[in-house]
């Protein structure tokens, strides 16, 4: 079976994440994967991410990332996205732009590039 | 004489920013460009590029725009830098991902994702 593109690689991350399934999105990164949010700092590896996102994920029931735009070249995918994250009747929606590489089929990089106060006010109105 | 791709055309601008040339990189956008720092908002047309660039850049005597990677398919070229500005002996480094797309061979779009916080403590430290 040939491998997925970058491309298809990060739509099936996403769609996992998507599904609130962590541990099924882990399960298409390297062990040695770098998740970079770039006003916090960086995460190392499936567990890295996992206690990153596991307990911001906790009181979400849903969560959409939105591609407004998205190239890819060789094992480079960068995007511009919306990322929304729902709790009872509120959004929480969070311009990212993100970079993505794939190293031997699997995510090796993500990093993602977005405004920290802009996610900090949201995130007080979310459950506020 | 052919159009230069979107790659070679960013470049261009970007050398001519380094180059502290407003006016130069304004040349190379199209009337109703949009200009989008995330976190702060969006202006459009050369002057307002210049209306957002000019002071900021007036006190700055060197810029380095490093692009540590950088795609490009069809009019998008999207890239993740280190921002860098020089005021005497400091410097400010920004990490920035940009989106860029072209139209009629010039840059119709710029939008840049970035931390504000980040850019304000260090440009206090820049003056301060």
């Amino acid at each position: 079976m040939s491998e997925p593109t970058p491309e298809a690689l990060f739509g099936a991350f996403i769609e996992r994440i998507e599904a609130l399934d962590l541990d099924g999105a882990c399960a298409l990164v390297t062990d040695d994967v770098e998740y970079d949010n770039v006003p916090i700092g960086k995460s190392f590896g499936p567990d890295g991410i996992k206690a990153v996102l596991g307990p911001m994920l906790g009181p979400i029931e849903e969560v959409r990332f939105e591609v407004l735009r998205q190239v890819a070249v060789g094992p480079l995918v960068m995007n511009e996205r919306v990322d929304r994250f729902r709790a009872g009747e509120r959004w929480l929606e969070l311009p990212v732009a993100g970079v993505f590489e794939v190293t031997g089929g699997k995510i090796s990089l993500w990093r993602d590039f977005f405004d920290m106060r802009s996610f900090e006010e949201q995130l007080q109105g979310l459950f506020g």
